[in-house]
């Protein structure tokens, strides 16, 4: 999503000082959609759900130039729920200071992860939504109280420089302490000629009352051919015995204003953590958005997900958070939804 | 109250895009009172209040011409506690994404509903304040547990364009499974001549743990003569056999940079749930308001409460939240304050 | 710290009056730094901090000129969590609505009070950070559950006039029926010829639980010859029995881009509450901050803490809440952290 509000300058200093310009931007998503989501025997739920397209979300940034090819430049930015207005609004979004140069960029702070990001980068829906590849990512990685699935806290991140097409990031999350945010990771990728491919490679350090390390590693790759893009992307992540494995495959066609999506998603698990667990799902994804402007879009999203007859308790997935609860095994999640857009 | 602020133009897109521009306003109000309220025998408490005169809050919203009339917009609004800082700012009072044309407006997301929007029309205060009829409206419409009584979630709302005088609008909220939230409701009103008139009809249905629908009706009139206006309403609700009736008369009359407000206001009620109950109460209401400037108010406010002697335990009423605990059937209640607000 | 990001003027209103201008800045700091810590035989612990050499903040202040030399003005002040986002973002660092002109300001809200802002005018750390004499200034104040150490809520504050060199301020605040928030205190000092020279008092009345009103007094300087600065501060507190005595030195030295900075601090307590207490704790502060732009800043602190051998139980000093907990008495913390702050 292009994010490109308000630009503001920097005036006058209140010290009388001559000063560097901050240049600071306002930025922000709001996304709302009727939803209707059926869980097997649980029945179905409808909701006005907020950030089903794209996360509906506030922020704040700012960069300063330092001179001798330097920047400063920090990052704010917290979920908004549309649908109720939230309860405690937040920076876990993102909250970043960092320096910038020739040499790449240092940053600290809270940030998605290089496990999230490769994995996120072949999500035609990015991670929300009824269609999200998301759904059959989540509960896994949160085994063994693990919460670095996705963003990871107290970290420090180092991203390579533009080089030729080489793009790459590694971050160290430090563990203070606690259960399950202690992190290392890394991505590479390449760019170039319509193609983009990738890999990461991620541990979420054994703490606490974790059993072993959570391990993952992913690739990925999209070429655009004209107005069409096609995405496939592989992740593996491994807990105790527990071993699961994440492919996708999709495309997305752009027709005039509108653009049509489709994703086909399969995820499988097997093994122990205390008693066995077994995971089998496959979810097909369909989607159409309408683009009303650069910044407002209409759109449509159907999900299926059919869990496997073998699957654990618990390891059911479900197309949205927004339906009923209770799924069982052998069960289908179906959800569709229609919503707007608009990013300032 | 005319919010105005920052009306802050979006520069340049950071994809090099041409794109429409999505203008940006930064908004708030702040209001802090020294007040004093004695709540018959429990006693006075001195407290130094937030939004008196007018909630405190901050807000950003925005609007993008998208060409043919139509344009897209968005809102969110918080509120801003003075006299703490508070503990966990959201954008509960607004978080709404919206589409809007000839054809009037679409809304979506957290709103005021019509139920609250046709009461306050005739509420001289604004619902806040120790003067405010807004405490003889509110515990009522929390029965059964709803949450409905002035704003509602997951809502879609649809809104009349400008017809001459004519205006109107229309709210379904979604239950999303929860309790005393599925809420329909519509108002319509007319304005001209320094005559405005309106009514609603509203329905929180029983959904969880209530007992019936809470319904509620009202209808209301204002009418300006030079500075003077003049101002009358009425509310009745009813849930399972409980009806309660809200009737009020107020004026507020402009006198060079003061204005003079006064107002009277009588609720009954009669019934039962689960056991039976009685409301009975008349506020005054009296106060002042001094411009410095457009945004900058002095105020102060003066409200006093009766209890009737036969009003049930709980169902007694207090001219602020603020005061000491303990009031009893057949006591008063007075408020007074002097305070300041600023708006941006 | 200069805050002077965002400048912006308030352009047309909506309401089609002309209106005077309120300008909004909007302000903040993004600091983080690289943290360990050792506190005894508890050990050590590795972080990634937030808000290290000056809090991480976001906020929003303007200001409305009503001619006659009278200005209206708000400000909302909110501490940001670089290092995890935060749970629930707030106000609490400042948030008032004032009055001012010749006769100085009238400030209503939350705001820091007298009592802190004149020991915190000799701390170089500025209350943050391994090296800050703020953490041997910390539990004492919240003896008998008193919320005055630093910022004091519901409260009406006045501030003098620029009168010459003299400054002062006074602040009441409403206990509102809470324990530990019903606070009185002034300062007053005067600044000239590389001079400051100020003192406070301040008492938190005795409410709820507390034993007895909380007294604090203090008196300190500073002074300036050339690039380098010399401090001195002295707090007395007092809580039924018990009586705590903090002094401190310290200096800071420009050299071109860089500053050094060196503090000595001494903790000493005897009394009871309750049981005996007693504390008594030495604290040794280094620091080098390196400019490379008026807004952004790398920084190096180092501080150790020898808590005394007859120290009660609770009465030992740690020199970061970041560090591992049980600290025991006699023994040594020590911590040291290399960061980075960008203000806006």
């Amino acid at each position: 999503m292009k994010r490109s509000l308000l630009a503001l300058a920097a005036l006058t200093s209140l010290a009388g000082m001559a000063s560097a310009q901050t240049t600071v931007t306002v930025f922000g998503v709001l996304d709302a959609a009727a939803t209707s989501v059926k869980n097997g025997s649980a029945g179905t739920r409808k909701t006005l759900s907020s950030g089903q397209s794209n996360t509906s979300r506030l922020g704040f940034r700012g960069e300063e130039d330092l001179g001798g090819g330097l920047k400063a430049g920090f990052w704010l930015e917290g979920q908004v729920d549309v649908d109720t207005g939230g309860t405690s609004f937040d920076w876990q979004r993102r909250a970043t200071v960092s320096l910038s140069g020739n040499f790449g960029e240092l940053r600290l702070g809270r940030d998605q992860n290089p496990t999230y990001l490769d994995w996120n980068a072949r999500d035609i829906w990015g991670y929300v939504g009824v269609a999200t590849t998301g759904t059959l990512r989540g509960n896994f990685l949160s085994l063994g109280g693990a919460s670095t699935g996705v963003r990871t806290s107290n970290t420090i991140a180092y991203w390579l420089p533009a080089m030729g097409g080489v793009y790459g990031h590694f971050m160290v999350g430090a563990g203070e302490g606690g259960t399950g945010n202690k992190y290392i990771g890394g991505r590479m990728g390449y760019k170039g000629g319509g193609l983009d491919i990738s890999g990461s490679t991620g541990k979420t350090k054994k703490t606490g009352a974790m059993l072993d390390d959570l391990s993952t590693m992913s690739f990925g790759a999209s070429y655009d051919i004209g107005g069409a893009t096609i995405l496939a992307g592989y992740e593996k992540a491994k807990y105790s015995t527990l071993e699961r494995k994440l492919i996708t495959v999709g495309t997305r066609v752009t027709l005039g204003s509108g653009q049509i999506k489709a994703q086909y998603t399969k995820a499988t698990g097997v093994g122990a953590v205390a008693t066995p667990q077994q995971y089998d799902a496959n979810l097909i994804s369909l989607g159409y958005d309408y683009r009303m402007s650069r910044r407002t879009v209409l759109f449509a999203n159907y999900g299926t997900i059919d869990n496997g007859g073998n699957t654990t308790t618990g390891a059911t997935y479900v197309a949205s958070s927004n339906g009923p609860s209770g799924i069982k095994r052998g069960e289908t999640s179906t959800g569709y939804q229609f919503g707007m857009r608009h990013s300032f």
